[in-house]
């Protein structure tokens, strides 16, 4: 159950309303979002929504059978459209093309993949400065110095940044860098970092974990915006399977399956949902026609010499030649 | 080492070829299809392809790095494309739209379904006679009866048939009345029906096996290429994993690869991939910007009412829009 | 629902008995098997047991939930044994040790397994005469002259044969050499030679699908059941999983589970379950604490020169060690 | 390449020694622990090892090919043993029970299970304070009061214990309350928690990843090791396959897989990997056969009122059983 409360309700009947929900043997847990105040109940029980319906300082109940609950479209059939500022926005009316390295390696790569991104009038670049490695020994990123390095030259182009987060001090430590953090296939169920990015008042990108179903997506997605954060992505990049010939198997599936789900715009990542640099290019396309809000691919002036996924990134020649490919076919889906 | 052979080559010629094959410590397999003689070298030695290229009777030969030959791209990089008569054609430039039921019904269901693909200019029809089911008490399909009456009505329209061989007695008993044999999930290591569809002159659709790498398909395709039949498909139609979310994960990462590896057309059947009626025409535009050759998939008068299969199963008001969408989709596709 | 009928009930009375079946909204099958006659009847409706179970030639009446029926221990809680005859038996009472090379390669071979099996007190020896294999070009086994020249030494040695059976046809031919049949890993869902096999009076061991679930497996042999054949085994062997450090991912889960939910024995195969050949003993003693009725392992006097699974196999000595502890681990399973 | 370098060694020798390692193309790494220094070089260039072994202030140097390299049996082939005070150790000769309730619940319950444990001569006990769920509305744990409350209950008795952490904050506070710090399978590849459990002096147990490789679990552990922390301990908790009869599959074969690679201590939990409370004694008798140095378990006085993981969980009745069995099986393999 989800009910949303008046901006302006007094303690007193909030406290009212959280006995009558008690009462009816559902546990009321209160969520301040930046854009609204609610009352999530969690329950299972049988009653007549009147009577809770009546109280004051009530807006609107939802009755939500879903077991994740704020990011269902249960309640909330509009997608949510994610506004980055400077005009640059992320939704179902509003595609979303994020691309850029892996890594952030240099200046000269940031300022290469910007001019890149320019020409293609992409607003949102993609990097890593903190880069979670399998082995301790592998190239970890520029971190926190690499960022504001970035940052100088974004903010001069206009372009918006995402980049991973990977533990709770590193969120107020990029705070005044990104225009999105992003959450990492490994980090999905790292539900403190959840927790802390709820507080936050920047969008959060979630992708799916690495072996992870579309139901714990959302119950990862529930975990931060019942912290209050509810500008939020969620992000389809692969599953790990038995299969050898790819790196991951992307699960197009999960496209129409989470658009059903939720209201949240749903992005795909076919760099590393396949993992092969010749065959991003298909694999981005379907991502399109099976109804993604985005995509967020990598590309590198020359990938056989990048630090890190040189195998899934794409040259600039190539990076421009799918993107004027991305348009006609995000034009062919809204002519549907 | 596939060496392509004269027509003609003499009993003698092409035991030298095979003798000198021994000495070079490849072991030779003779394969004789509709379209050519091959002898099929395995083997992994170096050796100086001169020595066996000025024999006489010998046409071309091809080094074949992988360990499935025939069906391989590196010795024939030219696609192939399947003529079923009548101008029907499956290819890399003539792509396939297969439709038709789960399974074969009623003579009503079978006049039903005809004149939705002759409203659409749809070519093929699928429909099972024999159904493979989990459980021995299920309906197993009307049999060699069903098919009888359903080509008497499919041959006055100009449809094409295809239908699932679940075992080697029935492919002489479907011979006269089905246009391509379909290799289903459960049989794609079948070794015994692969061997006994080699030596058929009618084209076989093989489905990934429901747990198949995409090398198993190469290596199924293989065994009928080696047994004489060199009209192969290779179908995608989702791999089982931890998802639950939707009846099977629909792997378009293979499209690309196959199209790499393989020389046969690549077909996609969304209905079984994700299992989910109302979401197959997403996947099935995908799987086309993914690159698929053609694409099978469920379509009956009233799903609800289907013998198998309803869940995933369009009625024909879904099967027309989703038919003008794939014209479209393919369109754009074929301007890149 | 499964009614067992009176050995000499008339025909009327069986007639008598669908009827009310069906008026009660139950599907009902035919089963004879060598040690039984059977009505299935397949349904969910709810109806009082007593309309039925007053009716002539009615012996026992069983509900069973599940949707496999005769193989459930929901009607026959007691575990069923496999009598192979001369006082070979499988059950839950008789642990059963089989071993035997992958493939039978030549006389010497079987006169040396059957030396060392015999030297250990095992009475039953596993080899493949017909071998599934992914490539076409690789060695297919020795076929039916092997089969006949092992049986030849088997039968002078006392000891039982079981040998993987591939296509309907090999059941004639195999019939009279072999004590039992093993339905392999491809074939679980091989619905025809299951049906087959149902027609046989010899046991029947059928492996766990390559991805094949608990579920299925049970189907399989409802199959075979409902077909006529009760003598059945199953057979954990590995399934495919995201894991690369070991051929299969032994679920011995699926053994405590099994024994749960079936009257059939259940036999574990570590050789194929782990498929490094130092690793075998710990996971056979393993699943002996799990709850296995037998194991079916490899043994080869020299596994490096082995045609197939050489990886896989114990050598004699090895073998030897192995069998002795098996008996120990049984002893102290016994106790408990 | 793994260099342990003299107590003593002088800043100048080290320098000359990682200076010859950069030389050689390895890059360096230094590692101080709490029991040694080592340098780890990465890298695969060959080298005459003589080159290196006779520099100042080396102990040894040994090759190691595997890319995680101190956790690796290649340097170590004697298996390490954790001890955590009091007599109390886990490892190759010193097998571990740990068990006690999912989560820690009241005073009441730490100490009815403190007297089962104490009955069972068991000198571990695991609960958890801060739990990981999947939905936000769950039931999170007591916290820090809780493990406070519990260790003063648990030092009285002698016992000590294991709680999981699920962040950075967490390892200070927890620190003088456990013996033992537990990763859990959802941040087994959260990099920065294994970082700073590096710096800590109380052992580390790590689980498996939900879908994670064996492979992987050996580089997590890496990260702790080579951040200074070498009292680690891993665990295999089960993976996550198609199957879903059993909450996971249980992968035993890992444990002597493990024990092949890695000198560490070998922990299983069966609760957690076949999560059915009357099939948890057959799984970690097995586990005892297939090799495991130990096990941990859930129990609680009354597994149906327990507030999570209730259907996993043994009765003291039930665990009683199992601990004297799990004492005749280790016997059992310690004869061999």
């Amino acid at each position: 159950m989800i009910i949303q409360l008046d901006k302006n309700i007094s303690e007193k009947n909030k406290k009212a309303i959280t006995d009558k929900m008690s009462s009816l043997k559902f546990k009321p847990t209160e969520v301040l979002t930046q854009k609204g105040d609610y009352l999530i109940g969690t329950g299972k029980a049988d009653f007549d929504i009147r009577d809770l319906g009546q109280m004051a300082g009530i807006q609107d109940i939802h009755m939500v059978s879903d077991d994740y609950q704020l990011v269902s479209r249960k309640w909330k059939v509009d997608y949510t459209t994610i506004d980055l500022g400077d005009g640059v926005k992320v939704g179902a009316n509003d595609f979303a093309i994020m691309a850029g390295p892996c890594s952030i390696e240099s200046e000269e790569q940031i300022v290469k993949v910007i001019d890149h991104l320019k020409a293609n009038n992409v607003k949102i670049m993609r990097g890593g400065v903190y880069k979670p490695r399998s082995s301790p020994y592998s190239f970890r990123g520029l971190g926190i110095d690499g960022l504001k390095l970035w940052h100088q030259h974004a903010k001069a182009a206009g372009i918006k940044i995402i980049t991973e987060v990977m533990q709770v001090s590193q969120i107020a430590e990029m705070y005044d860098y990104i225009d999105m953090y992003q959450v990492g296939a490994r980090n999905t169920q790292n539900f403190n970092l959840l927790d802390e990015l709820g507080k936050v008042d920047k969008p959060v990108l979630i992708k799916r974990g690495i072996s992870g179903t579309i139901e714990e997506l959302l119950y990862s997605a529930e975990y931060v915006f019942s912290g209050g954060n509810e500008r939020l992505l969620l992000c389809e990049r692969g599953i790990r399977t038995y299969e050898k010939a790819s790196r991951n198997t992307m699960d197009l599936n999960a496209i129409p399956i989470l658009k059903e789900k939720t209201h949240l715009p749903i992005i795909a990542d076919p760099s590393h949902g396949i993992g092969i640099r010749h065959h991003v290019e298909p694999i981005t396309l379907a991502s399109i026609m099976a109804g993604a809000d985005g995509v967020i691919f990598e590309t590198h002036e020359i990938p056989e010499k990048a630090y890190s996924d040189g195998q899934q990134t794409l040259n600039f020649r190539e990076s421009d030649n799918m993107i004027a490919r991305i348009r006609k076919t995000l034009e062919l889906r809204e002519s549907f």
